[in-house]
């Protein structure tokens, strides 16, 4: 009674964690895999952990083919390629979830400023959910076609959103400081992710207003505080494989805000929510949330400058991408939110 | 109608992997944790990643009390512990699955020689089943007190066990070159396992016949081989958190052995071994088996030297620890033996 | 004809990269080793990297034993300290360099207030000079008693120092992101510093205004900026041994700079400086620094923003710490500003 | 009045590791640098550590130019183009270190099995000196062409060679077990090296009698034990940079031998040389190598087994190729054997 589902883009880092978290749901099971280079490969031959666990072989991405075999599709594909195949399967009549970026910005020319290529499924845009369940949870339950948020815009996102939507901040001082583990670069070697460059080093790409997510998350924000605004965004590279800890700074509007009133306010604002944990007594790290779909979160007050410092932490590839995916698909299919991630791992 | 289990030594990182895989467990449920220093304290606030995940704090250790919440006890415990905890337990109607080193050893003036002390729960020995179902399955199984297997030793047995089994060896060539991640040595802060030193390094320890693990690797090969022998261990330290990798060398007694042949028999040796994968295209790593219960064996003929040489490679504290010891466990409460571990994390 | 000189706290981090420096130094020689618990131990027993190298043995503090010895003194204590034995080492005629927090801040009831315990050598602060060549060259070279700079502290003020010194920016948004490895906690074994906790992880500490380091960071760039400020400062542990990594955030006063003419304007500032590099083509990383006395500065713009986006770059044990120390003595002794770190370790 | 050197292939891992050892060297002097594809480029572009410390531009390799230049060439390339490189530069007057594996294997036909190509210099073969000064001291200072020693066969020969040449063991009974840091292959980008590959993981490769590095080490050990020999050798690949673990073993011929006795007779074996230190109360990591020129040797016996177990360890771009190189230079051109490197880098 399981409903059928298929990963496109299977050999990526994104691609081979929707696999094993998908290989162990109790109510979705993998019905079809596809890659383009790998097809024609078993998947544990690429994943050798996947064997006895993942008996599947990557096929070549076929709309008509994974419509007979699947009734919903996670493309975790590169930007530029979710555009072009989301299309011919929702036509098929699957429903889609879309890891790549291609369906997050609501503005084609803003998509095409910061992609560098212009838009091809532009009358998509209006329909697709921005897929932050605890943004948009009743849209994405009815979608066809979910665009799963970014890693960074993800947790700085939950980072900043209590204090725009309640107003407590000034929006023309926002900064993230985020640090990505090596994985959230992809799977192909380049000189940058050799071990001798990435291990035991530490440092700063796509700076100063340059990194494309920059739009993503200046969309969401300013959809909370209900006007443009602008941040200032630092991405840095961390030599660990997975995770993304974000350091957000904001001006407080008002004086006699401490970390304890702010911490309070985080938890009501996220009450109820099963993957963000605010955290009252300790700080997070990137440890705690490895291979979870959850995002820690510690807002704190720096009395003696009046700002806001709030502290995200989440996996990388578990709720800023396939953890999430997961979670918009458990939506769209009526599922419990967790399904497939009540034991989700935490791991030493 | 799951049956409730109780994890003692919960603090520790076996314990707490313990923990993480009986949180998921689909036929056990964790009723009870058991510390020492750290009664009083939740499991949570040791391990944040558990937040939201599992809602218990652990206790003193008092076996009247676990014996109205549990059915079976794993005691994740330092030697000289566990037999000073499993009489009371049994005593008071509970299985116990002891991961010290405590009933391993058949002869007690053999584990007084090597672990330093008399051994005080002489009269439980002969009842207590090695608990690597490979070999003792059945009596598994049946037993009321398993002695779960070291790290190191899981790992070597395995790698030589059909070597002996089979008589294709000489028993007086036996080595194991042991690499173990810091986990092995326990969450306890000392100068080895400061980051500083640990980190990007490397190094040997207890060398040439000294390690307290080499006497259980020699009963259960002896056994295998039907007649004493030894061997030599080298265990080494990794700048890794959790694996074991054992490369194990073996002079053939017999000319003509390829690699496909002894594959091959390694392959017929193990079949229907759910955790026991043989490489046959590829060679094992740490990554395809972390946070799993799987032993990945390569066997290998130096044609050369006439050499075998055999890697094994598990997680120490899955098929290690916890994983071998819920296999245990499942076994002996009439679970399937991968319960909570069918779809146990391959993670990137 | 060298000058003899003397490391007391030589079995810390801090004092063995000293005492590494020193080994290779051109006209310096080193006379003494100093510890506290391990007065009597051999250095190379301590650290085996030595052996061949340093035939010292660690004497307790005994500051007329080391005026027989020594000119000068470089104190690698922890605070507190640093001002209980300069005083009779000044008193015996030495010269001293003190790595410790204690002669760096002016105002003894600031000090008090973020180190928690009174000042002992209040008589001293006046005379103390700050020993950040880059600011205090000329008073370090005729000191007897030099303040070695923090870690953070020199990182964070070398990437302001121009934005305040020139008046570009609002003395309100400074903002320091600031990550640290390993060895910037010393080497004694705590839960934080096992490799099970700091090793593949990331987090944050001693936030939203809380950190000793910060009036001494105040302190120096207040005096460029010639008025009082705050910053907001964010201390974070990374997964390396050696590093440390200072995003620093700072709003523009006008429009219209660059992130080219940003770039001229600091590397005009530290026109000469031979350990300060600025960064115009590249951006810094920890690989690029480690085991040198440098320090790598990039200026941007975000324009988006009108924010200044400073990363700053130096090994916290080189430039943060003992390459430092030697560069303040070098300055003191009269020796050329880089001697023993001309051809100092850059490697892979 | 210094002697000018040139060194072939800066942009690789070796070569840059040259390029810092003779940055600093007090009797040679770099006069120029020869890359491939990286001519034209300067070193500091490649390698921003040597910013301020290394002012050369790559050349492509003209033997008539660097005649005029230098008069030692290092050779730091693949095997396969040493032996082209080296007869035009000998022909132009200069003496050359190879650290490819050209002129290592005395015997072209083994070359040619082993490399998989002919040897194209044939006639240079016998001339050729093997590099190794704790052997061959008095050769290579008169030497026009040394082959440098590879990586791994320099730690097994060092660990072995007084058992074998001193008849202790019995030859047929050699197995050496290495590990190696990532640097060894070199840095070009591959899946292998890939961070999110390397890191947190440990593997073996070429095993079995496949690596090509096994007939340097049979012959080098054959010349001692005055006997054909054959070994087992199996390599791993450790997650750090640099650093080589060797764990050998061998079976003792006589019995009451003692670990003791063992060490002794190594002190004694390898008395008065520079860079090898014997290890006596310890046993030796990677971390006291890093950087160095030593090989840290501890022999053992395991008493039980009647087997010799000696580990050996060093740093695989050190004593495994540009420190030994270097070595080797400083005899050829008549300095002190530890020039450049009496201070090197012993680091945290």
């Amino acid at each position: 009674m399981s409903v059928p589902v298929a990963v496109v883009g299977a050999s990526g880092y994104a691609g081979a964690e929707l696999v094993r978290i998908l290989s162990g749901h109790p109510k979705a099971r993998l019905a079809a895999l596809a890659g383009d280079s790998t097809a024609g490969q078993r998947f544990d031959a690429l994943y050798p952990a996947a064997r006895g666990l993942v008996d599947l072989t990557l096929e070549a991405f076929d709309p008509a083919a994974l419509a007979k075999k699947a009734e919903l599709v996670l493309l975790a594909v590169p930007h530029g390629q979710g555009m072009k195949m989301a299309p011919p399967l929702l036509e098929a009549g699957l429903k889609v979830v879309d890891l790549s970026a291609d369906f997050r910005l609501k503005d084609p020319i803003l998509y095409e400023k910061w992609y560098k290529h212009p838009h091809s499924a532009i009358e998509l845009l209006k329909e697709a959910v921005y897929g932050l369940p605890e943004v948009n949870r009743k849209l994405v339950a009815k979608a066809r076609l979910v665009a799963n948020p970014g890693c960074y815009p993800t947790s700085i996102i939950l980072a900043l959103l209590p204090l725009l939507a309640e107003g407590l901040v000034d929006v023309d001082s926002l900064i993230a400081d985020s640090k990505s583990g090596v994985s959230g670069a992809g799977n192909k070697a380049t000189p940058g992710n050799h071990f001798g460059s990435a291990g035991e080093n530490f440092s700063a790409y796509k700076v100063a207003g340059t990194h494309q997510h920059i739009p993503e998350i200046e969309q969401a924000l300013g959809l909370a505080a209900k006007q443009e605004l602008r941040l200032t965004f630092t991405p840095h590279l961390l030599p660990v494989m997975r995770g993304i800890f974000t350091t957000a700074y904001a001006d407080l509007v008002e004086e006699g805000t401490s970390s304890k009133k702010l911490t309070a306010l985080y938890k009501d604002f996220y009450k109820g929510e099963r993957f963000v944990r605010v955290c009252e007594d300790s700080l997070p790290d990137l440890k705690s949330v490895k291979g979870s779909n959850f995002c820690d979160i510690a807002p704190r007050v720096d009395e003696r400058t009046g700002r806001a410092v709030v502290m995200a932490c989440e996996d990388n590839l578990g709720k800023g991408a396939a953890g999430q995916a997961v979670q918009n698909m458990n939506l769209m299919l009526g599922f419990p939110e967790d399904a497939g991630m009540e034991g989700m791992a935490f791991t030493l």
